[in-house]
């Protein structure tokens, strides 16, 4: 029992060790990359034409939820928003269809009405590239975000409406 | 602790039951629904434009791990790959984004080289729209599947190629 709890121990603080050692940098607002997100359910999916690039969008437990029981006027608080991005590329064994290429960058909406309040309620968040280089100068970035977001303030600054799923 | 154990059995028991209840008839050829494919991980995506519609490829923990490692030449016993698909539409807000539609099907390819030795290793099945009804009148559906996943033959009758993630 000792053993069993010791190297459960040993295994979470050498999982968090290696995670604090290789994680990325914050966003210039403060803004850490949400560590498991790659773990996070679908919410949806889009193909931009004006950016030649397919997206999904996933949620962590709490988006997810909020998605599936159409809770998402507004979305509660502690949803996380997750936005993937790859380059078009052409199936090499099927050309039409477009498959991802070179993984452009993962992009994230905090939900906390308090504390962004000044935002819509929502942190904003973007790291670059498979190296994850935080995006933006400085924390005036989020502008730059809102400005297109706000265009859907009537659906809680989100664009993606949950993909139906049986 | 009796009491809980009661109450945790009640509770596995009534959620089998109303799976049970509202599960999906099987596939013609005996092969039923995986019950939790709408939580599993994402692996790959794809804007198919002869068919006009997006998909989103995911996969079972197996899978999902082979993905990642790369351990997919062959993909191992156990692995199953759901594919779910929707019909395009516009977004209303951002025309240049094409964003699901309509649900289309559910469909899978289960990997047991044994099992299904005469179909390449895996079993094929789908099923269609939100009543999720089985597709196929006989088990010679898979025959269809087969004629188009044996052009990728050389990559164990796979399409998708996993994104690529940080
Ligand atoms: C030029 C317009 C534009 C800008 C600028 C923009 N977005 Fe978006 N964003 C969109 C659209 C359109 C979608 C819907 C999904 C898609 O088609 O890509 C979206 C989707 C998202 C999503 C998924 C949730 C949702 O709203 O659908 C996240 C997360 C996100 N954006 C984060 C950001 C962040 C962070 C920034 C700034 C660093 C940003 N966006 C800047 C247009 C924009
Ligand atoms: C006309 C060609 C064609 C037929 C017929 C077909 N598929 Fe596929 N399938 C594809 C292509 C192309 C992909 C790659 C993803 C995409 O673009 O849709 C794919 C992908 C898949 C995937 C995801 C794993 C992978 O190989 O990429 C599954 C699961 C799947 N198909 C199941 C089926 C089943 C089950 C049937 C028969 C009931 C079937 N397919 C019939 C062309 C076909």
């Amino acid at each position: 029992m000792k053993l069993t709890i010791a190297l459960t121990f040993g295994a979470c603080f050498a999982a968090g060790a290696a995670w604090a050692a290789e994680k990325p940098a914050p966003a210039p607002n403060g803004i850490e990359l949400p560590a498991y997100y790659k773990n996070w359910r679908v919410i949806g999916v889009s193909h931009r034409q004006d950016k030649e690039s397919l997206r999904v969008i996933v949620g962590n437990d709490t988006a997810v939820d909020a998605a599936r029981t159409g809770n998402t006027h507004p979305w509660p608080d502690g949803s996380i928003l997750g936005k993937l991005a790859w380059k078009d590329q052409t199936h090499p064994n099927w050309p039409a269809a477009t498959v991802p290429g070179e993984f452009v960058h993962a992009e994230f909406m905090i939900k906390d009405s308090a504390k962004y309040a000044k935002t819509g309620g929502w942190g904003f968040a973007r790291w670059l590239g498979m190296e994850q280089k935080p995006y933006g100068q400085d924390a005036s970035f989020v502008q730059e975000c809102l400005a297109c977001h706000d265009q859907v303030k009537d659906n809680d600054s989100v664009f993606t409406h949950p993909a139906p799923l049986p």
